[in-house]
C-alpha cells in the first residue's frame, strides 16, 4: 500500500501547498471529513464496522509497517486516510467491546470525543500559564476535586491551597505510573532531604545520602501483588529493585502485616532505610484491597511515607456502599489514581494526590524562562515538562458523570463481578480462583472430576495437573482472543491452596458499563466449546490419564 | 456558573441514563456537535471566535475554578459544554496565532484534528499487542523512520531490528522530558551493568553500584544551556542535581570543550564517573547547536553515553540545506526528539532513538499479565505504562507532509529567523542579542544612545543600564502579552559582550508557517509603542539620567 502511494506521486510541494494544509479545512465530503462525522454521529457503529474482528497474525500486521523511508514528496490526505482505515483501524483492537473484559481500558462516554477534539484543537500545554491560562485553575480544581474525595479536607483547607503560588495538591500526568514514580520521588527526596551541611539527596544523589545518613540502602516495601510499575520506580530512582521489598500476602491477596513488621525489624539490623509503604487499593491482578488502615498504623510507627496504589481502584471512593473497603486511605501521604480507567476518560491521563500540600516542594524545579521562582506553573512540580490539557476531559467526567454516576458505575461493576463469580462457582467445569473483593477476579477451566483428584492427589500429581491446566487455559484464552468475539485475559497466580504453585488463570475486569450477564455468559459458553474443540490434544489425554489413575 | 448549573438541577440519575452517555451520540444541533462541526469546518476561526483576545487576570480566572465539590447530580453536557466555551476556551492561549512567536507549540495542520479524533476514538493503549494490535508495529515504524533520517542506517539493519522482539529502535512517549530521563536511564544501566558477582545498578542500586565499582559519585554533562529537564532527571535518576556538571560555553551558547576536557580531567581525580555526556541541537533559550561531531569524539575517547538533545533542532535533518549543522549526531548514542514541536503534531508526543538497538535492554521489565518475555509489548522497555496511539499521528505527519515539505517548514523558519534578526540589527532602539543558528533567537530593546553609553562605560554603571534595561524588557513583555495580539517570550541570559551579567532578553522562536515578516514587524511596532508609553516612568528617566552622564 505505502508503495502504491508513493507511486501515484502525492501533491505538489510548494511553501504555498504546504500552507493549505494548516489554512484550509478538510473538503466536506472528504475522506477524512467523512470519518469526522460518522464517529459524532455513530462511535458504537464506526468501530464495529471498521475494526476487523477476527486476529490476523501481528507478523503478518507488520508488513504494512516495514518502510522506513520518509516519503519525499507529500502523500494525499484522502489515500493516507483510506490506508489507515485499511490497516491500521482494522487492525486495532476493539477496546469499547462489551466482550472484551481483559483489560483496563472500556468504552468512553460520547462527550468525551468532541471535548478531546475542542482539547486537541486548542493544543494548550500545561508546564506554564503562558501557554495554558485557564486550563492550569482547571488542572488544579481537578487536582482539589479528587482530592476532596480522598481527604475530606475542610473548606478552608481548599480555599488556601487550590490555587497557592508554591503548593500543590498533587500533580496531574499521562498515567498511573509516573504518579506512582512521582510519589516515591517525594518520599525519598524527603527521607533524605537536607539535613546540617548535607544539601539534600536531590543535590548529591543516593551515594551521597546513603553516606550522609550512614545507611546501607534504602528500601521500598510492598505486597507482592504490586504494580510492575513500583519495580520500575526502584531502578530509575537508583533504589533499585532489589530494595523493592515484596512482602507476601494472604489467600484474599492482601498483604501480610506480620510478615512487613518482620521485614521492617530485618532491614533495621542490615542498617537498610525503609522510606515508602505501599498500599494497594485494587491490586491489578484480582483486585483485592491492601489493609490500608493498619498500614497506615505501621507506616507511622516507622516513620514510612504511606503511598496508596489507588490507579483501578480510587473511584471506588464515589460510591457510599463500598468505600469503607478503602478505609485508611486518607491516612495515606500519597495516593494515585489513573483517569483513563475508571474514571472513562480517554487514554493518556493519571495523577497523584499528596495529602500535605508542600510535599511536591521536595522535587520542585525551576528555569530562567519558564516555571520561574513565584510563579503559578505547574510545570515546576511535575516529572513531566510539556503536558497536554487532559484535564478538561477529567474535569467534565466529573461534572458530567457526577459522583451519584460514577457510584453508580462503581457499584454495577462490583455486582457484575460478584454475580459473574457466584455463577462460575456452580458450573461444573470452571474453577473460581481468586473471589472478587471490586470488579476483578479470576477463574480457570478444571472439570470438577479433575478439581476432584487435585484434592486428593500426592504432591507431584498435583502439581502435573495444575500444569496441564494452566497450558489448556493459556491455550484456550488465545484462541478466544484470536477469534476476536470475546477477550479475557490470564496471568500466573500461586494460591495458597496449590502450595504456591504457580498456576494460569483468566482474569476478568469488569468496568465497561455495557458487559451484561449475558455477554459473560457466552464469554464462557465459547471457552467451554474452546476446550471441547481440544479434546484429542495431547494435554486433554493426559489429563483424562491422570484422574483416572485416581484411587 | 458552576453554582447556576448545580442549581439548575442536572439530568436525573439513574443507569439507564447513564447508558445514554455511553450509546447515544450527542445530537445533531446541540451545542457539542456545533462545536465539533465549527473546529471541522474552520478552526482558525473557532480559536478566533472563541479565544478572547486581551489577557484576564489569573487570580480572576481561578474563582471560576474554585469548587471542590464534586456534583452530587450530572450536569446535562449542553451546559457544561457552555461553561467551558466561556470559561475555559475563552480563556485558553492562542497557541497557534501567527504573531504568538515566544513558545514551541505552533499552529497544527488541519488534518491532524480529526485524525486526533479517530486515535481517540479508537482508544489503543500502547502498552502490550493485546489492546494496541497494528498500533505496535505503526509505532515501530515511526521509530524506524525517525531513526533512519537521523542515524541513516543500511535496509539490512531495519529489516531486521524494526520489529525484532526483544530489540527497539527507541520508545515513543510524552515528551522530550521523558525520552531525555529514559535516554540517561539507560545511560547510567550500562555504565554501572552487572560485573561478576554483581547484579547490575538496576538491582542494587546507586549505592550499590557506587561501592562495586569505587567510585565517589557519578555524573552527566552538559553546557550551560542544557534544557532543565537533565537536572531534573539527574535528581530523580538518583545522580543528584550537583553532579550534573554544567560545562561553559562560548559567545554563540555552544558547550566550550576545552572547558569540558578540563572538567573530565578533574572528576577523574575526584574518583566521580562521568557516564554520559549531553549535547544540545537546538537550545531552548537561543537555539544553537552544540559542536556534536567533536562531542562525539570526546565521548568516544572517555567512553561516555553520547545523548543529544534534539528535541526541538532534531527535524532540521529533514532539511538538506541545513542538515550539516547537526553534523556529529549520528555518532550520538541516543537522540531525543518531540513531535509535539517541529513535527507539528498535538501536545503530548516525544521520543528517544538509539543507535544501537541493544540498549533499551537496560531497563527492561517484565509482569506476569503483560509484556511478558518475548512478547512484541512496547511496554517492556518505556518509563511509562499505559500510553495512547500518538505515534498515529507521527506516522501521519511524516507521510502527509512528508521529508521534502517538513525540510521546507524548516528552512522557511530558519530563514525568517535570520531577515528577523536581520531586521532588528537596522533598527535604532533594538539591539540583537544572541545570533539565530537555527529558528531562535533573543533581542532586547535599547535606544541607540544606549547601546553607544553601555560600550564606553565604566564598569558599575553598565551594570546599573543593564539592569534598568532587564526591567524594561519585561514590563514591555509583560504588557504585550496582556495586550494580547502579539507575544514574545522572556528569558535571562548572560552574553560574553557584558561580562555575563545576567540580562532579561526577548526570545522568539518562528516555528509557526504562519508567521510573516509583516507579522513580525509589527510586533516590533507595538513593543516600540508600549516603551514609548513608559517615557514617564522611573526606569527611562534613571536610563536617561545614566546616558547624560556621559563623558
Amino acid at each position: 500500500m505505502v508503495e502504491v502511494l508513493k507511486k501515484t506521486g502525492g501533491a505538489e510541494i510548494s511553501m504555498e501547498n504546504l500552507l493549505r494544509i494548516f489554512t484550509v479545512p478538510e473538503a466536506p465530503g472528504s475522506t477524512l471529513n467523512r470519518l469526522d462525522n460518522d464517529i459524532s454521529e455513530n462511535l458504537a457503529g464506526f468501530l464495529q464496522e471498521h475494526i476487523v474482528a477476527e486476529e490476523a497474525d501481528l507478523v503478518k500486521i507488520e508488513q504494512d509497517f516495514n518502510d522506513t523511508r520518509i516519503p519525499e514528496v507529500p502523500v494525499f490526505v484522502s489515500e493516507h486516510t483510506q490506508f489507515l482505515l485499511d490497516k491500521v483501524v482494522a487492525q486495532s483492537v476493539h477496546t469499547s467491546s462489551p466482550s472484551f473484559v481483559g483489560h483496563m481500558t472500556s468504552a468512553l462516554p460520547y462527550f468525551m470525543i468532541p471535548l478531546s477534539k475542542i482539547m486537541i484543537a486548542l493544543n494548550q500545554n500545561l508546564v506554564k500559564t503562558e501557554t495554558s491560562k485557564a486550563f492550569t485553575p482547571l488542572e488544579r480544581q481537578v487536582l482539589g476535586m479528587l482530592h476532596r474525595l480522598t481527604y475530606e479536607q475542610s473548606d478552608e483547607f481548599y480555599d488556601t491551597w487550590l490555587h497557592h503560588g508554591r503548593k500543590r495538591l498533587g500533580a496531574i500526568c499521562s498515567g498511573g505510573t509516573i504518579a506512582n514514580i512521582t510519589a516515591l520521588w517525594t518520599a525519598r527526596n524527603r527521607a533524605f532531604g537536607p539535613d546540617r551541611d548535607f544539601p539534600g539527596i536531590h543535590h548529591s544523589g543516593m551515594f551521597g545520602a546513603m553516606r550522609h545518613y550512614g545507611y546501607e540502602g534504602a528500601a521500598i516495601l510492598v505486597s507482592e501483588r504490586g504494580h510492575y510499575s513500583l519495580s520500575k520506580a526502584a531502578d530509575v530512582l537508583g533504589i533499585g529493585r532489589d530494595n523493592l521489598i515484596s512482602i507476601e500476602t494472604d489467600s484474599y491477596n492482601r498483604i501480610c502485616l506480620t510478615a512487613l513488621e518482620r521485614k521492617l525489624q530485618e532491614l533495621k539490623q542490615q542498617r537498610i532505610r525503609p522510606f515508602a509503604l505501599v498500599g494497594i487499593a485494587g491490586t491489578t491482578e484480582t483486585g483485592n484491597i491492601d489493609p490500608l488502615d493498619k498500614m497506615a498504623d505501621i507506616a507511622e510507627a516507622y516513620g514510612l511515607h504511606f503511598h496508596v496504589d489507588a490507579a483501578w481502584g480510587g473511584p471506588t471512593l464515589f460510591s457510599k456502599r463500598y468505600r469503607t473497603l478503602l478505609k485508611g486511605i486518607e491516612r495515606a501521604d500519597s495516593v494515585t489514581i489513573d483517569a483513563h480507567k475508571q474514571l472513562y476518560v480517554p487514554m493518556g491521563v493519571g495523577l497523584v494526590l499528596f495529602r500535605d500540600p508542600s510535599v511536591l516542594e521536595s522535587i520542585e524545579h525551576h528555569a530562567q524562562y519558564i516555571i520561574r521562582q513565584g510563579s503559578k506553573d505547574l510545570g515546576s512540580t511535575t516529572l513531566e515538562g510539556s503536558r497536554p490539557g487532559m484535564a478538561m476531559l477529567v474535569h467534565a467526567g466529573l461534572k458530567i458523570i457526577s459522583r451519584g454516576g460514577y457510584a453508580m458505575l462503581i457499584e454495577n461493576g462490583i455486582e457484575l463481578a460478584r454475580r459473574f463469580a457466584d455463577h462460575i462457582v456452580t458450573l461444573e467445569d470452571f474453577e473460581l480462583v481468586s473471589d472478587p473483593e471490586l470488579n476483578i477476579f479470576t477463574y480457570r477451566w478444571a472439570p470438577a472430576d479433575v478439581q476432584a483428584r487435585l484434592l486428593e492427589a500426592d504432591e507431584d500429581t498435583r502439581r502435573e495437573i495444575n500444569e496441564i491446566l494452566s497450558r489448556i487455559t493459556q491455550v484456550i484464552q488465545k484462541e478466544q482472543r484470536e477469534r476476536g468475539k470475546a477477550f479475557v485475559s490470564r496471568t500466573r497466580l500461586k494460591p495458597e491452596c496449590y502450595d504456591q504453585q504457580a498456576i494460569t488463570v483468566f482474569r476478568v475486569v469488569l468496568a465497561n458499563p455495557l458487559t451484561t450477564d449475558k455477554v459473560l455468559r457466552e464469554v464462557i459458553e465459547e471457552q467451554r466449546e474452546i476446550a471441547a474443540g481440544m479434546r484429542d490434544s495431547s494435554d486433554m489425554r493426559a489429563l483424562a490419564a491422570l484422574v483416572r489413575t485416581s484411587v
